[in-house]
């Protein structure tokens, strides 16, 4: 690597930089995010948007004795760069390189390496906490949260808690660009949104800078700036409230005003919020002008045009469309997202009926509650949300919808095995969490058309709460029944009278069943395979059709403890029916990134991987369990 | 029941009254809830705070067309009272009485049933959606949170959602008594702190009412009112930052002004803050005066003097004890609750090392996440929480602590059946939640011994995080082992070659599986005993030891679901195992309040229950599966 950024190492070579250099460092920096971006897909316009501000923080301290907390993690990578890891940059997400997040693998300067929003005022909380105790009083702890992670509980919990500790040397620099996913919501943004419509947005940087001169159409947006612009630009009023110092509203791509704001911060030696407002997706054309979510996180790309590469027909599409297609026939349909109006396809929905979508910001625990609430008044919500984000609202959905037995339907988008962003994004839990929880009920669709059918039957349940879930990527291909067997769905049933293995294949799995089928067939062991559609409850079919087998084996793509493969377990024995079950799904550890497919074929989740060990299983078979007579 | 309130049939009565005759009404709630406490202990304290601003509620509004919502629930029993239910308080949170927390099976009047805090806004924020699509403009939603439920995230997560919608008939009730359990923290209650030392509260009170008057006490603290006591008394500038409409501060006992401050809000048409200052306990000296929570919610007590009844040595003495002595050996230990320090027992570890203890709030989430921040900065942080409330911090205990496999010991109080708090309060979900998290560590004590032995196992783990778990009530009486396998504790070896059942006895279950063995010997049925001791990860012997049984029962105090019986089960199937397994726990549904030991009795989990239950498993076992050759 050449250029500025060939030479630097780590933070203190960031330092060696005179000020006049540091434009050409930010370039090369925006440079090489978007080629990388370019070629494996990432969170491009969040990084694009904090370059300067990385910069000036890695000046200002002394990483990693001064630990710097990125909420969430994906605006990281400006900061990896200057740590020493542009290498890394050239196998992006893939297997065996960067991690998309930070990592403690990768590098002293990552402290924390997950991704989930608003957490990082509570790790710096905790850590000043510590150094205080252990007497470290010259270290610094540095949490730059977006605007976005602000409106999450978890955020105003550590506010509150570092408000109220006047001794804790915590600097938060809020990164504030107006969005966190889609356009941030809520009170706290409404103080800001005027001044983003269309390009006044960056017309407001320019009158922090001094420079506002003749610009007519901010007249009205600004004409409030007579009492000053931190009242109308800042939330500073709330802050001091909570006993907070604030500084701001600075410009975050004013290196120097940076700069000058974080020594500041710095050495006041107590809690202070220093304001920075940035623009996602800064210096790159495509990204500034993409109307929908400012490059947040893109596939590859072509650089020149900013085209993204075709998905083709994902599992979001499906359900995007037949959800639209139900609020025309239903008016007691809403929708609700956590931010993530376009990621989970209810961007379609929200066009179609914009009075009945809504976005809550990052905060899915209010998301569900409201739902309950909306349920309690007598709609019916749809909560669309990633599988591993609605871990954050598991208490609200047990006691707040379930325990009021309400009819709202949760869909599970990035179920199972995402991949490529690691360990925290993997949709690994739901299926064993949402197994307590008492009323619920739980499908997987195995294909598009599944998808529709589990839909339709899920809106239609009015007695209490539904889920969904469904994997990320391209939508699997149709496998038809050959038989019902009450709820669940025969896909393959056996030539032979005594028939070995029952093959229960979970949604997606069901095909890899189906392929796991053949292979097995051809060593002389004969199957049947079941999709059981509905998972929770579990058809008590099951028992009766696992009585003519030798062995049932569970297949899903979800972590194995707590889920399909132990309740099918447990309804067997609750039957008295001990017929030995095997389970296979994912090991339940935290995985490393790497492609979806890479992941599930070393996990064994493949017809290959599957057929071998059920025929290990069926060798091993306890003696004493032979067939039933 | 005579007097104004047995003319009380609903609130139509309660808006008949003069206000003349309102101060006798108050008087004779009081009077009640102190009698009905006195007899079955309850949440005395929150409920004599909120008489007249529950009358002044139901003389303004219209429900429950327009639904009140209570945050939380334990201070719904003055609204109990003025819906009809007054002669339920004979039998308050007795089997088949009336309930501690709203219920929708009790009233009209009550629309959602649980009692985890912070929940409020968000019902109502769904509420009012929900009125508005329907058209029904007329209706308001009331919610009244307390000022320690308004440290919770979600409590912001929804301001910032009802501040961003202009049109939503919401009045905010922040009843505002300075205290959660115990007094409430943060940058948000420190506005008020330095009012509310000692006498100090009521004296602000009487500013508020314009009677301040000669009080020179108060010139510190109250010095600061030259710019108006809103500006000191109320986080006004912060809610109207959000874009909220304030109203306040009330003098919460002024019945009138309650009643003209809830007209003003109500005719406002779009969502509102009314900021009541109340005081917990108030009417009754020996909760007013009471030093530790204002009789939050104590056991049954002699009326006259408040003396609560002796509750001999319970599960969280044990805990309070062994943590004083292990941080003296310790400096590292730090201990943190969420507004819970009394109840968990951590007031004792507070005194003895004050600089070591954090009381966040009602904010579960920020518990865990800078209890991953303390232990990330070399502390070992001990975080003690109700069981039933972890389930708001799982994705942090996940993500947070355990993705970075950080070493922080959480201990759960009130962990399997508690009974009288009804549903919501059951701590029947750890064991199962808690499964999946990797790397974790999970012990159950049996008795006080192991809860101490077991304590110090758990501090002494460095790579990863630990769980504790013990229920309410007196500690269970010893059982000493006979023997050791792995790290389990046999607790009884069978005389016999060739044992029938191996019981595996989870925690205190372990002494009900002793009676239990024995009413078994009785009917020629032999049994070994073991309790796990840990039972994440269960000891690998566990399978070992099955293998010389005709059956494994596994007994424990949480819902059967995904539990220990569950993972007992993957054991065996992981080891290719088939000895059959059968669960006993708790049906996984929401339990109705009653005491703890009727409940146990209620479900089987007795000595009796569970040797009726393993005699018919042992009888109906299938035919194939025999005993081992």
């Amino acid at each position: 690597m050449s250029g500025l950024l060939g030479s630097v190492k780590g933070p203190q070579d960031v330092k060696r930089l005179t000020a006049e250099e540091l434009p050409q460092l930010a370039g090369e920096v925006r440079d090489l995010l978007v080629d990388a971006c370019a070629k494996f897909g990432g969170h491009l316009g969040p990084n694009l948007g904090v370059v300067e501000l990385t910069i000036a923080v890695h000046r200002v301290f002394d990483s990693p004795r001064d630990p710097v907390i990125w909420d969430t993690g994906h605006q990281a990578y400006v900061h990896k760069l200057l740590t020493g890891r542009a290498a890394g940059f050239g196998a992006l997400k893939q297997e065996g390189g960067l991690s998309g997040y930070p990592s403690q693998a990768e590098s002293e300067h990552d402290h924390v390496e997950n991704s989930h929003a608003s957490t990082a005022l509570s790790y710096a909380d905790g850590l000043a906490k510590a150094f205080k105790l252990r007497g470290e009083r010259d270290r610094t702890v540095v949490a730059v949260i977006g605007d976005g992670a602000l409106t999450g509980g978890m955020a105003w919990e550590a506010l509150n808690n570092i408000a109220g500790a006047k001794d804790l040397r915590v600097v938060i620099v809020v990164n504030d660009n107006g969005r966190s996913y889609s356009p941030t919501i809520g009170g706290l943004a409404s103080h800001l949104s005027s001044l983003r419509v269309d390009r006044r947005y960056e017309d407001a940087l320019e009158y922090v800078k001094g420079k506002i001169g003749n610009v007519p159409v901010l007249y009205d947006a600004l004409h409030g700036l007579k009492k000053g612009i931190k009242d109308v630009v800042a939330p500073q009023a709330m802050f001091e409230d909570l006993g907070l110092k604030y500084v701001g509203p600075i410009d975050g791509h004013d290196e120097q005003a940076m700069e000058a704001a974080l020594r500041k911060a710095r050495d006041f030696r107590g809690p202070v919020i220093v304001h920075a407002l940035t623009q996602k997706g800064r210096g790159y054309s495509p990204a500034e002008n993409h109307d929908e979510d400012q490059f947040h996180s893109p596939g590859a790309f072509d650089r020149a045009t900013g085209a993204e590469k075709p998905k083709g027909r994902i599992w979001t599409n499906v359900f995007s469309e037949e959800l639209v297609r139900l609020g025309g026939e239903r008016q007691d349909l809403v929708a609700i997202t956590a931010a993530m109006l376009h990621p989970t396809g209810l961007n379609a929905f929200a066009e179609a009926y914009p009075e009945r979508i809504y976005d809550v910001g990052i905060a899915e625990q209010h998301a569900l509650t409201s739902a309950a609430g909306l349920a309690l008044g007598g709609m019916h919500p749809v909560v669309a949300v990633y599988a591993t984000f609605l871990n954050r609202a598991f208490d609200q959905l047990l006691m707040d919808v379930a325990l009021h037995k309400l009819p709202v339907t949760v869909v599970l988008d990035r179920a199972g095995v995402t991949g490529d962003d690691g360990a925290s994004h993997n949709g690994m839990w739901d299926l064993s969490l949402l197994q307590v929880v008492p009323g619920l009920k739980i499908a997987v669709p195995r294909d598009g058309e599944r998808l529709i059918e589990l839909l339709g039957e899920a809106v239609a349940v009015s007695d209490g709460p539904t889920v969904l879930r469904w994997p990320k990527g391209p939508v699997a291909e149709s496998v038809e029944r050959v038989d019902r067997l009450g709820e669940m769905d025969v896909l393959r049933a056996p030539g032979a009278d005594d028939p070995d293995v029952l093959l229960v294949g979970v949604g997606p799995m069901a095909q890899v069943c189906m392929e796991a089928a053949v292979l097995l067939d051809a060593q002389g062991i004969t199957t049947t395979v079941v999709d059981p559609r509905w998972v929770k409850p579990l058809d008590e079919a099951l028992a009766d059709a696992a009585r003519t087998h030798r062995l049932v084996a569970v297949v899903e793509d979800n972590g194995r403890v707590g889920a399909v493969g132990d309740a099918v377990s447990r309804l067997l024995r609750d039957a008295d029916c001990d017929v030995p079950v095997r389970s296979y799904g994912i090991p339940q550890e935290f995985l490393d990134h790497a492609k979806r497919a890479v992941i599930l074929g070393r996990i064994g989740l493949t017809g290959q991987g599957l057929a071998r060990q059920i025929t290990e299983a069926v060798a091993k078979r306890s003696p004493q369990v032979s067939s039933p007579s």
